[in-house]
Parts: C-alpha cells; structure tokens; sequence
C-alpha cells in the first residue's frame, strides 16, 4: 500500500442535504422539549401547551445575491420573508426574528440603515418582532443570518413525511416565476456592463422581477387554512423549486407523486418569458427557486375546503412509492421527476483555493 | 450650498454597540410574547408558564479566529460555548442550538467533520440539541452562526437592567487569562511564519490557551445558583473584557460601581504571563476579551449563599451613578475604569473598499 493521506471528499460531491445528513446524522436529541431536529423546514420545539418552530438560513453575498441588482432594501426584506415562509411551511404564526450581519467596511451606515428599512419593512408585514442579532465585520461582502420563530397549536404542525397515498397535491401562488426574473436581472447586468450607459429595460413583466426581488411568504394561506380549518397532511415551501421539494415529500413520507403539468401553476408573464428566453416554462417551474411559495398535501376529503380558496392550485396526487415521482405533460407522455434543486455548492471563480 | 452628496457614515465611528443602536432604535415590539427584544445578552420570550431566551452570535474566520492556530473541533465547540453562555447569563438552562455555516471550497467534507465533532462534543457537555440550521458556500473562509434558546421560570431571568445600589459584585472564574491565551499564539505564529521549522513553544501555561482555544460557559455556576436559591440582581457574561461589561451594567441599570482591584480574580498563570508580555495583569482582566465568565450583582442579603460557593469572588459593590465606573487598585489609588471592550469595527488589510 502506499503511504496513507488523510482522504479529501469535495464538498460538492455530497451537495446541500447530502452534506447536512453526514454532518449531523450521530447527533440524537435528548431535550423533551425537541419534537422534530434537524430535517424538516423548521424544528419544532414543545413550550408550554404550543409548539414552537425554529428555522435559520444564512445569506451570502456573491452567492445568494447580487448587489448590482438587488437593492439594500429588498434585501432586508426578503431576508426576513424567505425564513417566515419556512414558518409558514410548518403551519405556523411567525412571532419573532433574529438577524445577524456580517459586513466589510465598504458598507456605509447608511447603506445598513437601507438594509434595515426592509428588513423593518418585513417584520411589520408579517407582524413579527425583531428581538436580537449579532454585528460584525466580515473580510468581504455581506453574509445575513437571520433566525425566524413561529407557533402554533402542537395538533397543526405540519411535516413533510404526512403525505398518504391517495392525497392531493396542490400548491400556492405561481411557480418559476422568480427563476426567470432572475435571468432577466443576470442579461440587464451583462448589457450594463458592457455598455454603463444603457439603461436596463425589464419590461413589463414586473410581477417575475419582483418575484425574485421582493418575494412575500404565504402566511395569508396558513391564516386562510386556519379559518377553514383544513390542516394539510404534509407541506414545505418552495425555495429550491417544485421538483426538489416534492422529491423532499416524498422520500419523507415515503410515497410517490403523479403530477400533471396541466395543473402547475405559471404565470403568463413566465409562460412569455420563458418563450423568449427559449427555455421550457414547466422546467422554470419544476427547476428554478426562490418562488417561496407552498407545495402541500391534503386528505381528498377535505378538497372542498380548498376548491373556493384563491390562488391554490390542485395540480397532482399521492401514489405509491414504488410508481416514483412523474409528471404527466400536457403532450400526454410522462416522464419521471429527477430532483434538481438549486446546488450552491460548485466552485466559483472567486473562491479561495488553500487545502484544508 | 454645494451640491448635496449622500453622507455616508463609516461604521467604525459608531462601534458596534453604537451601531446596533442606530439600526434597531426604531423597531417596536409587538407580540405579547416578546418580554424583552434587543438589548442584553438574550431576548427573553414568554411561551408556556416558563421564558425562554433566545441569544445569536456569528464567527468570522480572520476576525474571530485563525485557523492557523484554532483548531477546528476547538472552534465547533467554542461557538457552541460561547452562546450557551448567554443563555447562562440570563440564568436560563441552554435547550436548543442551531448552527449555520457558509464555508469556501477549500474545506474538505473532512474538515467539516473535524468542526461538527466539536459542536457535537458541546452539545453533549452542555446537554443541548442541534436543531436546524443552514449550510452555504461562501466566497471567502467560514463564517458560522449559532443561535442558542435556553429555558427558565419567568421569576429567576436575570436581565443586565437589575442592579441596585448597595448590591455586590461578583465574577466567577479569572479574568484576563483568554486574552494572554491569544497573545501566546499569536507570538507563536509570527515565529513560525518567520521560521516554519521551528515547533510552537506554548510553555506550561496551559489554562491561558485553553481558556481561548476551548472557553467553557458557566453552566455549572446557574445550577448552584439554582441550587442556592440564589437570584443575582443583574448579570451578564464577560466576552468582551470585564470594563465593557460593567458598564453594561451600570448604564443600563443606571447605577456606578466600585471595584477593587485586589478582588479581581487572576490566575497566576496569568499574572506571570502578563509580567512576562511586559502587561499589567489587571489591564488584561479589564480590557482583555473571551473569559466567558459571569460577572453578576448579588443583594447583600443574599451573601452567604455565594461566599461557600466555590470559585465564585466578590470584587466591588454598586454605587449610584454619580459616583461614577471606577478602581480602586492595590497601591491604593482611585482610577475611572472606561469602556473599552472588543471593537469588531476597525478596517483590516484585507477588507474590500469598494464604496457602497
């Protein structure tokens, strides 16, 4: 044998959740107050008579956003959004935010003071409390980790193993309509970089910009499930896009999806969009993130407590596991769903290269 | 006039506590289960018959640590620590920890592992679960975020704002030895970059590298003070050397205090290292940072519950704010203590200065 190296395993070979399941798969809860750890939108932790969900995510500049396009204020916003959304996917009241920063010093106080203002923004839409944080400085660009704590009754919570065979799937809002708002951002930059003095022309198609700009989490759904008393049987939010999140679904709750492309939700903006782009809108919508909103499941008994709710969209149904994950296209042929969520982890042309 | 140009405000001006001030001044709680938002160690949250506490702080690598000489499981651990003893400072019971991580792609999977075994071996020594977080690349070195609940009876929160005139104050611990810690590898690092042969000489001062490389927090001191059915007046956790804290202390208790220098607890180890630094041992305990000790007020009444109590020192007692911060030092002397803590703000050769 030769002599023995410490193996390496590139982060990429694993990706996001390949990565957190070798990460954190010895670690065993003890707390009785920890009902659901790691693996689900949020934890879900038992104080008192209510549960209490947990959810964190951290945003970096240069891979999460782009500041020659995402205004300071938008930022904010869509930073306190993109964690209540995670709450809302538990069916859960988001009441309090942490938010933590890291900045380097080419960021003014009032640049911070912009970012703040969306951030306030945010928490008086969705009537959450900012109750702490952490300030520092970082070597370069941006990084915001924020904290989002929710609540519900314990019989409401909502994970994403309850999906049953026979369930319907439906989701809310529109989908891939944030994807292409971004590829409209990415070619406005491309053209003012090479061209300063053009001014960017992002059309008329705002609802994809602000889509990707100022996304809104669903808490008007989860109040509206509440005042119709319809409990999903399974949900997450769709950050990564559809097809990452049902296959989320489905490997939880171990079952399969029959989705109809008929029925996932696009909208005509995106439909155009797409065409003009030359991509397929149900690929938008199937592969692209950042649309937060949700994809839940719901016993067929209680259809009727959805049918006459706006902006939800029964577009499937539950099967076994062994019939996989497939989408029935419009065309009429099916083919199975790969999962293709959004991978953060490939190397970037700016990242530092020393082993470690 | 000249034409108007948007002022911009360095950061550095303000400080990290000014800035935190500025940005959060004007958000308003609104949940009636938000007790106390921004402002002391942990938000304190009302959920159940009990609080709950809920603390976040963020690690920067090149601002809080150096993966030159921290290794990476001490770092896990210590991020772990560092925010248990923030719940300890509100004398609340840590429960539940989430961590998120953005990390360059020159770390392995490997290294990973190395920094998750640290968190891991934390969340067992302090009980804790690991709940959730989020992982990320980054475009330069790791940053990670740690949020920490921790759970206690509404009537034994201790919050910064309780101090009384008359009330004394005590430490746990020994104060300064962190600091020396860091002076000891830095030294150590400047001789091994000057000459990579030679091996690192750390002497026999092993309590000053440990207190830096792997802190613990005073979980041990809540449970005797539980115990004791002792509920000190104000507290809060030395991270940021002992003369910010008390003034801390006394500006939001709105009080002064009066310290004796020979009550300050130093550990030999640290008064020959100071001496042999060319330091004066006190300076160390009053501006060094990392101790992650509690310094804590106790009405006077309640004395004999701590004087038993090993490993606790009585170091001054609170006077009214008119009489000011101040130490009354060995030679018998009366000097102003100013706030001089850890300033995360200063511009560091490597910080990108592109204007925004």
């Amino acid at each position: 044998m030769s002599d023995e190296k410490k193996a390496r395993t590139e982060i990429q070979s694993l990706g996001e959740f390949g990565l957190i399941e070798r990460l954190t798969k010895t670690f065993r809860p003890n707390q009785k107050s920890t009902l659901k750890a790691v693996g689900d939108d949020a934890a879900v932790l038992e104080y008192g008579d209510n549960c209490l969900v947990v959810t964190t995510d951290m945003f970096v500049e240069g891979i999460h956003f782009d500041l020659m396009y995402s205004p300071l204020k938008h930022l904010g916003y869509k930073s306190i959004a993109a964690n209540v959304s995670d709450v809302c996917a538990m069916n859960a009241v988001p009441r309090q935010v942490t938010v933590s920063i890291a900045i380097s010093n080419r960021f003014s106080v009032e640049a911070l003071e912009e970012l703040y203002d969306g951030i306030k923004a945010a928490c008086s839409h969705y009537k959450v409390d900012l109750v702490g944080g952490d300030t520092t400085s970082s070597n370069k660009g941006l990084i915001i980790s924020v904290t989002a704590i929710g609540e519900t009754e314990k019989s409401s919570v909502t994970f994403r193993s309850g999906a049953k065979v026979g369930d319907l799937i439906c989701c809310t809002g529109d989908l891939g309509a944030a994807y292409l708002g971004l590829q409209i951002l990415e070619r406005e930059k491309q053209i003012y970089l090479a061209n300063p003095g053009v001014q960017p022309d992002l059309g008329e198609r705002n609802h994809l910009v602000e889509k990707i700009l100022k996304p809104e989490a669903r808490t008007d759904m989860v109040a509206a499930f509440r005042k119709n008393k319809l409990i999903p049987t399974s949900m997450i939010d769709i950050s990564d896009g559809l097809a990452s999140e049902i296959h989320h679904i489905c490997s939880q709750s171990n079952v399969g999806a029959y989705i109809e492309e008929s029925g996932v939700p696009i909208h005509p903006d995106a439909q155009m969009q797409a065409i003009d782009f030359g991509l397929d809108p149900i690929t938008c919508a199937l592969s692209g993130g950042e649309d937060y909103e949700l994809l839940f499941t719901i016993d067929p008994e209680d259809v009727d407590k959805v049918k006459f709710l706006p902006d939800i969209y029964i577009m499937g149904e539950v099967v076994s596991k062994e019939e996989g994950i497939r989408l029935h296209t419009k065309g009429g042929n099916i083919h199975p769903i790969t999962s293709i969520g959004w991978e953060h982890f490939q190397p970037t042309p700016n990242s530092d290269q020393n082993p470690n």
